[in-house]
């Protein structure tokens, strides 16, 4: 698991006087992005190689709500990979109280020249990261 | 059932040349405004009455990414209406080729002075036109 | 001058209760490509043609906020060009009453394959549609 | 002058492949942010007291784009402040090289009760804040 901790920013925020909910998708970016960098593949990286990794589905719960003056904590973990198909979870804290602000998770695949790739055999050091990163979530959440 | 349409905007696409994922969540929240307006109910006269609406939940499946130069369709209905909670439900279109670019789903409570309410109780009048969309909806879709 | 008009967004408005003042950047840009479609030069086509337009410069005076519930009008024009650079200038009205919200201006430049061109000999057809709308919003403003 | 370090989000990258041009308006917002809390004056502790600091005015020019893998500095200093005007400058530089990408420049007022107020009556304490920013600034950049 991967923690990132970010401050709310005003433009985040809403008439309603709290983050807008369309953010959190943003965050959960922000933190898988600095996930990828801790685990030895940073997303560039990916790109540089020619492998793009398109989101294909996106959910978010919203417990308690966010607003300027507070700092976000991302829990970010692979829930699943099986070298063609991600899933990565997040959890969203006040940084200060710790009350959870949000349960989220993400899906994605792997394409290369325009199509969908099995990374395992495109690109196998890649496919490695992500299984270790995987496997050391999985021992950790138990 | 409400249809809304509405171009892409440069400022909405990312580095991958298309929209960003984020962005839809944004567009359902267009298609809603629109869909309320349409009901009659236009969410600013909710906020006027000291009604607000929270997303509690979204949940995306990217079908086919959408571009620059390319217009969206959204369409918008609501999945269930119970008095206390909605469920609002959407496919985005390509509106020229007419392919899904993406569906999903949104989830509300209603809130009154900081607590959740019934909104069934709380403001009849706002119920009558969504339990009347939701009917309505209901028909269309079988 | 063309004139585009767009309803305030829920997600575009901050705790203040107004629209963020970072969002009249993007108001300029979809009037810019509206007023781009109405000269017969989509901004689409310049990319397919290898052209971009990287903004060099923008300033924005900001007048009386808009909200949620309203409507804007952006009115856009070419005050200078030749051939080189463009200034496209912009009055953001509120649809309703037209009170003025925001005044406002872009400054870009023309570049393919990664380096700065005269559009007048790089794309004549292009340059002689941006030509002939600055003589009319010339002619128009006097 | 304050010094404030982000990475590049990809969701703020455009088809174009860099940060598209909005963003840098809320980076700005981002340092002033980091400034005022830097001075003692966090802009949450402003607005608990009643007081709203709009922006009036904004003005960038790019001058090379950053894009995703990259990290910009944000240096923020007060330019000029009077008790009822504040005028706040920025420069954004690649954290890496240290090149130049955008230099800009924001406006602002105070308000109480919704009237444009002088900061230096209505809330002397932050006031003299500022002022001492404003002093040490101008001694820096001498």
């Amino acid at each position: 698991m991967h923690t990132y901790r970010r401050k709310v920013q005003y433009y985040e925020t809403d008439k309603m006087g709290v983050v807008h909910h369309s953010n959190y998708i943003r965050w959960m970016e922000e933190g898988r992005t600095a996930f990828l960098e801790d685990i030895g593949l940073p997303y560039q990286v990916m790109e540089e190689a020619g492998i793009l990794s398109p989101v294909t589905g996106v959910a978010v719960e919203y417990k308690r709500p966010l607003t300027y003056g507070e700092e976000a904590v991302v829990e970010t973990w692979i829930s699943a990979y099986n070298g063609v198909r991600l899933e990565v979870k997040y959890r969203i804290l006040n940084a200060r109280s710790g009350e959870l602000a949000a349960e989220a998770e993400s899906k994605h695949c792997f394409m290369k020249d325009g199509r969908v790739c099995a990374l395992k055999r495109t690109a196998p050091t890649f496919h490695e990261k992500l299984e270790a990163a995987c496997r050391r979530d999985a021992e950790e959440r138990q």
